[in-house]
């Protein structure tokens, strides 16, 4: 191992059985923590190459166990969000996307800090079973055409370790060592193609559409190397993706949509969902793909598919008729527009994202409790025009004091413009197919 | 922490507390090991400026018991070489300079790799004591002018816990942190005045002379910001230092020194000592040091200290009277010059340093037992004048299969000229006083 550290420190070329040796020593727990941390920075201060990196993604993938989906439906497919506030998408996508006939069976995280997670928002649906076993992923993607669950030790350990010691070691921002997670687990997940979606702006880890860029090319490149069939789209995390941000609400802004609410979210979905399916082959252009999803949801297709998904992962599928029944906060309080008048120019999601925090929905440090009731609805977005007196914002918290900390908060997250604003559309970038 | 390690990553100034948290946490076990790998590979590749290396040596120095030595005799004094292949100046010297009236307290470390170390050399006469507590370092010296230990987990623990750390991270060759290590134990020894050997050749880590002079003037930049008064030397490790290699046998080496032999070791150990008494302030220059040192074993003083020495660390004094008490070897070969004769022209201190560890005179790991009865005795230096048949090495082993592998590597180690080649005293640079 100090070899492998001593060739990172000095930048020279990594050969494919010093990755491997790493990724599978991370994943058995063979080298320890501080061998791997040194290697971290030295990897964070001299990045690995496009060959390196995707050496050391399918190592990574190869560190546990890999998911054969075999014998399931073709075609296999998954998605990633590189997170934000408010992307609810995947709940959405997944019964859309199986409601249309594809596999899918997808890992997801945990929430920290701004970024929300999709184990942390299905969490709030009482009953639902996020720790399905490697088998129990496939036999219910069989039966259904979807399965989720949280990250298992069986798929990817190495990453799971490696991960871990960059969010203590301050080497979370590589590129390449960002690359190698993200696609580590899409590798032992077992899909084909999988379709990225990589967020930019204030809601995330890459602030300029630059960044993200960077990272959607290195996703791509990487993707290439490992054999994956790959989709990346860049999308606006600038303001909160969709009306709601916290776990509960989250889930109910999913349902709607499910259900045929149409929107800024709305349109989000839809067009991944049109990007997925034609990178599926099953359907010809993405256009072809976003009218099959249109379709599945005015038919009530994708809405059973999920009442089906619930039920399969043990979830209280009543929510989805009387969302009443997810958990709900005690206070309630209303954000009007004071004397403002015009349109709205700016919502911080940094900041949106820090206020549902620190109402209790997220996590400020990995062990904290979340509540899943608390979060804040959007009744404008930027480019609404905006009256004086009109509802801008409801804040669902647990106590009056944290509500009047969220609201005022709020009032400094959103900017308005005495000018028109245009209305923006979530995706800033997508491939032309 | 995170924020620490960020700053070094990114090549940001530190300030004093982050270093001072950063050594106290090491110390004390508070800050994890994967950490501080983090932080020791960002600084490897960031380094330190001066400033900060000064802090970091003193909050090193900070994070444990710091020896007072009020009420000790001033001078105090310490010494430190930056290791090598037959280095057994500390032998020498400190009975030395303790019989010209200096308070010496040292700290000396166990050998790895071709580096012997001090303690192992002492640990090779029967009952040596190297465990001294700091209170039994003071009442010591206060007696007899000097002691020598083991490094305490008292004194500087974070270097203790760093330097591990730098040892299996591929992070030992950095200057700042080289240097910080090496002054946190003076500092915290309570010496005022420090003699530093700072060797360069292929039998230490810094193989260039400009290597070397690049940690020297580190060392002295540093010493400076911490209010050491320092002297620093560069010598010469290309070669051995001595006819001895090997615990046992340069113990007899530096006894015999003491005793009067001349030698290039012997004229290395009286610049030395004549430096040191020049900076201690009683001797007005080298020269005059140097007198006194040699006086200081023409009238027995140093011999007859050496033996007080050895006596207060409950050593089995008779040794120096009857060397053959020692370990001795069960295997004794001589190597002669075959068809060559002309002159020596390059014994590779590292070749032998490597030697001696595969005769088991050294440690490959930091858990291996080292027999401190084998090594090698040469008869020969660069420069000496040789003819067929005349004995070159002698080998001490400890089986005879050991012995043919060392004289295979010994006969690879020593090169001849048929040129006369000059003799080359051992020390290379020393301040001009």
């Amino acid at each position: 191992m100090q070899s492998v550290i001593a060739a990172r420190r000095d930048g020279l070329p990594h050969t494919q059985a010093e990755l491997t040796y790493l990724a599978s020593g991370a994943g058995d727990g063979s080298i320890p923590d501080y061998q791997l941390a040194a290697w971290l920075m030295a990897a964070y201060l001299r990045p690995l190459t496009d060959q390196e990196t995707a050496w050391l993604t399918i190592a990574m993938a190869n560190s546990g166990q890999r998911l054969d989906l075999t014998g399931l439906p073709k075609p296999w497919v998954d998605k990633h969000s590189t997170g934000g506030v408010g992307d609810k998408t995947t709940i959405v996508l997944l019964p859309l996307l199986a409601s249309c006939g594809l596999t899918v069976i997808k890992m997801s995280g945990r929430g920290l800090g701004i970024s929300g997670g999709t184990v942390d928002k299905l969490a709030s649906i009482p009953g639902f079973r996020l720790d399905l076993s490697p088998e129990e992923l496939k036999n219910q993607a069989r039966e259904i055409g979807l399965a989720l669950t949280g990250q298992t030790p069986e798929l990817a350990p190495a990453d799971k370790v490696l991960y871990a010691l960059r969010d203590v070691t301050a080497t979370v921002g590589s590129i390449p060592l960002i690359v190698s997670s993200i696609l580590s687990k899409k590798l032992a997940g077992g899909a084909e193609t999988v379709i990225l979606d990589v967020k930019s702006g204030s809601g995330t880890f890459m602030p300029t559409f630059e960044n993200a860029s960077e990272l959607a090319d290195a996703l791509g490149r990487t993707a290439m190397y490992c054999g994956l069939n790959t989709r990346i789209a860049i999308s606006d995390m600038d303001q909160p993706l969709g009306s709601a941000v916290g776990n509960a609400l989250e889930v109910k802004e999913a349902i709607r949509v499910l259900s045929g609410e149409e929107s800024r979210f709305s349109r989000h979905c839809i067009q991944f969902a049109g990007l997925t399916l034609e990178a599926s082959g099953l359907w010809a252009s993405r256009a072809d793909g976003e009218a099959a999803a249109l379709q599945a949801i005015s038919n009530g297709n994708a809405l059973a598919k999920a009442r089906q998904w619930f039920k399969a992962q043990e979830a209280t599928v009543d929510i989805i008729s009387h969302p009443e029944l997810l958990p709900q906060a005690s206070i309630v309080d209303e954000i009007c527009s004071e004397a403002q008048s015009g349109w709205i120019s700016r919502i911080d999601a940094r900041a949106v994202g820090q206020a549902v925090v620190e109402l209790g929905g997220g996590r400020q440090k990995k062990e904290d409790e979340i509540d899943y009731s608390v979060g804040v609805e959007f009744h404008v977005e930027v480019g609404s025009p905006v009256s004086t007196g009109q509802p801008l914002v409801t804040v669902h918290a647990a106590t009056e004091k944290a509500a009047q900390a969220a609201v005022d908060a709020l009032r400094n997250a959103i900017e308005f413009s005495q000018t028109d604003i245009p209305r923006r559309e979530a995706i800033l970038k997508m491939p032309q197919l």
